[in-house]
């Protein structure tokens, strides 16, 4: 999905479905919430959750028939938020405020187009510890409701940037410390040797082609994920979530 | 998802579509294909490799405008094969196979409902190298063509088994001499102490409501996976894919 075209259709609101995204979205409190839209017939203790944070927050909460939020979608769960869209953060903030970290990692994602992915890599990311997330502008998936929605609420806690050249991007970080690093599928198993306690940078490749060969040059280490059956390789998502449980494994 | 409607609407003939999934299956040998749709200007190294293996194996190919392939998928990639369903394996079958593997691993799946996560999940069994797939028939989503897709043709690599009640499968197993192990939420690394050198079948929870209590109360053992953040859980597809590589490890 070309990035220009997925971000006209978004243009200035959004919307955030689900109970625990929503929830999430409230616990955050880090975007504007213009209203929530509630199913009459939504009950539990979510909801009640949402409901008295909604209303310490004052949110307004319209009540509506369960029909209406089913027409909206399906996997509403009862409950839509309309809010301001995510806010991409300034690179260079991004990498000020990853160095302040004892242990500063973030991760690079190169031409993600599967928002599904997007959004199940920044939920290992967040839940791995990583500092940060760098996402190109182009020949990639932005930050979308459905983004959102597979990120089960985890975007709301992280710093995304969205850079015009990862290259350059890389160089940037490079200048200030940081170590590029990838995941390789691999035969053996060579991750115990590394000490993780360096800033560093992982790129996790696309779906279909991977790590771009540029970019892979400008890799200073690998970490290898050894496949007992190299028939396929992993799923970006379920790449990205062993690269960094290692990382975070090397870190205790 | 319901089984039976999911099962209704794919019958006798199902399709598989995408130059990974056709050439996997067409590697895999395992199923029968009636025939292949081949977009008149799907040109490259998969496709030609797909055409000697269709002409060796005497499949009849059918060449198309793209403009037919795209009406039936704009995922299609030009490629399409319609195939005999996925045949299940019976669980007694199943069972006694990987039983005769060195380091027996079964993968329980306790009613997964997104077709994308059961592909990405067989995928990362494949991947490291377990031994055969149980899901239950109800609740849950069965072998379909996003599963397939989603799976980059894994599932034509690994047995898969539907059954009526999951307990009674991990009492079948406990019988057999498997341990029963899931995935936990933890703050600490206590896998290494784990020698796994046993048969074992690992349960994987749904996307929404993990692993039911009366099969948690069955498991024998746990898989720390160790999050720096707790808002939110894993994806059940990443989770798998740490829990089955932190398994593949602990056998080298």
């Amino acid at each position: 999905m070309p990035y220009g075209k997925n971000n006209k259709q978004l243009s200035k609101k959004s919307v955030i479905y689900g109970r625990n995204p929503v929830l999430e979205l409230l616990k955050a409190g880090k975007r504007s919430i213009s209203k929530i839209v509630l199913s009459q017939t939504a009950r539990g203790t979510v909801i009640s959750e949402i409901i008295n944070l909604a209303k310490r927050r004052g949110i307004v909460i319209h009540n509506v028939s369960p029909k209406k939020l089913d027409n909206f979608s399906k996997d509403s769960q009862g409950i839509v938020a309309e809010v301001s869209f995510v806010k991409y953060a300034n690179v260079g903030d991004l990498i000020k405020k990853a160095k302040k970290s004892p242990n500063p990692v973030l991760v690079i994602l190169d031409g993600i187009e599967d928002p599904h992915n997007l959004g199940a890599i920044i939920r290992n990311c967040v839940a791995f510890g990583a500092d940060g997330v760098i996402i190109p502008k182009r020949r990639a998936v932005g930050i979308n409701e459905t983004v959102v929605k597979s990120s089960a609420g985890s975007v709301e806690h992280i710093s995304v940037s969205q850079v015009a050249n990862v290259n350059q991007t890389i160089n940037l970080l490079k200048k200030n410390g940081f170590w590029i690093g990838a995941g390789v599928k691999s035969d053996r198993y060579v991750n115990e040797k590394i000490n993780f306690h360096f800033p560093m940078a992982i790129i996790i490749g696309s779906e279909g082609f991977g790590i771009h060969n540029l970019t892979k040059k400008n890799c200073d280490f690998f970490i290898s994920i050894p496949q007992k059956n190299t028939i396929s390789s992993l799923n970006a998502s379920c790449a990205s979530a062993i690269i960094l449980y290692e990382i975070s494994k090397g870190l205790v």
